[in-house]
């Protein structure tokens, strides 16, 4: 439920000029604009299940895309359905200058590839069908220069092999493994909300650099009706960010019946010490580490 | 579009324990929680036309209601399509533990009765069917003490007469026009937005002890701009408000690239001195006017 100082949950991630947004409740949009960024560079949006505060904001974010005169497609991932909601929606949404491309996801984990990263879908435990979704960014190898020099590279193809990309020059072929040491670690984002803990999400979140995870319940006593509801507490969530060994994990997704989530934090970073009760608005710039 | 510091357009009259709303954008929900006020009591929807600015916010708010236990049917009315756009939407809230009743409204006029009010819907003109509407809340004459009295009409009878009803008592029948004066002015109040000027604004807003219009542009350099997209200026709306002399006049559906609304407010008050620029959640109570 929206309050009045606490928007729906959702994830925005920026990468290389474009974004990704990860479920769109009412008032998502308002939520993004409070941080000072824009819906108009969103190329994608994931949906982690069709419950009303994850997708109930879809309407409006399309229509201010249009008003925005957006012309480039915008892709929507999301468990089956996708194509039956988002057609039930857009009734309030019938006309966009930019087309909406839908993609269910298949079976209990998909991996979608884009340029330079790849969302990965898993499937989590709610009382409806629901996914957790990690963003992965590849980091290639560091460059060689002396390798180069003593091969004879011309200068000219550094770049191309920088990129990744096998070169032809003057009759000669270079290929990046010529000159590129191993890939390096990339950067990781783990997000899932409305599940119970389940192996997936243990498995998924290792190696993430930023893992998320719903807290619904801070309460020991709430253990059953979190059980009941499908939903995890926040000490279910640090034990989950302990055992895949995640640098940092962020809560959200608390109740309404909760006025205070950060009134847990002591209880949480006693199983966790890495553990993070946001308010709304957290973000945080993920760089890759120092060589 | 919703901003951080200023909700959609809505209006949420409280009358006798029961409310009814007059749109319901994304965010109402939450602009109504702001000012301490509550969706439970809600009986009747009533929505002006379905740009979703207007009605994004309707199955969130259905979800809350139903979250509440409400077993109270509600009441949604709207111009033709109401049906069609309601089970769209409720794509995303197909299961509430209350009735959804709808009505689309006929015709160019329509007055639908209630206990003790009555709300009248009248065609006003914007790119789209967008009706206009009025609440007119009865106030009936002052009963007369004295003629009771003299009447011999037993104290008993009296609270019944009071409310309208005849009552037979000991043989004999009494009516209210027997001890009732002449029906006293009630309470009444008309909301248009998303509309050019029209004359079913004016004749329906005469009367009203508040007129709420929109204004989504200020500056008289947007007359055409309001006329090609089918909304009033600040200064057309003074007029209509003028024109029908109404008491009071609050603008409303401000233009998202309007920063200031009440920049406006000398060159609006020119036209009607009693305008008012208001900012989110601003209220009022209405009284039945001394006698």
């Amino acid at each position: 439920m929206p309050l009045p100082y606490r928007h729906l949950t959702s994830l925005m991630m920026r990468y290389n000029g474009g974004s990704i947004l990860i479920d769109c409740g009412e008032g998502t949009q308002i939520a993004m604009r409070k941080v000072g960024w824009s819906p108009n560079p969103v190329d994608i949006i994931c949906f982690t299940h069709y419950h009303a505060d994850h997708i109930s904001g879809l309407p409006g974010m399309l229509l201010n895309m249009g008003n925005a005169e957006r012309t480039e497609p915008l892709l929507l991932i999301g468990p089956k359905g996708l194509i039956r909601v988002v057609n039930g929606l857009r009734v309030i949404a019938p006309e966009l200058p930019f087309e909406v491309q839908l993609m269910e996801i298949e079976g209990a984990e998909q991996t979608f590839e884009f340029d330079g990263f790849r969302l990965k879908a898993f499937k989590v435990s709610h009382s409806i069908p629901c996914y957790g979704y990690s963003m992965e960014i590849d980091r290639a190898g560091k460059f060689d220069k002396d390798k180069a020099e003593g091969l004879n590279i011309p200068l000219r193809c550094w770049g191309i092999l920088q990129h990744g990309e096998n070169v032809e020059f003057e009759g000669r072929t270079y290929t990046p493994d010529m000159v590129m040491g191993p890939e390096r670690k990339g950067i990781k984002v783990t997000y899932c909300t409305d599940t119970r803990p389940t192996d997936s999400i243990t498995g998924n979140a290792k190696d993430s650099d930023l893992l998320i995870l719903e807290g619904m319940y801070g309460d020991p006593e709430e253990a059953d009706k979190a059980r009941q509801k499908k939903h995890m507490t926040m000490q279910e969530a640090a034990r989950i960010a302990a055992e895949a060994e995640v640098p940092e994990l962020w809560l959200t997704h608390f109740s309404p019946s909760m006025n205070r989530p950060a009134d847990y934090k002591a209880a949480v970073q006693e199983i966790f010490p890495a553990a993070v009760i946001p308010k709304d608005g957290k973000s945080k710039t993920l760089k890759f580490a120092e060589d």
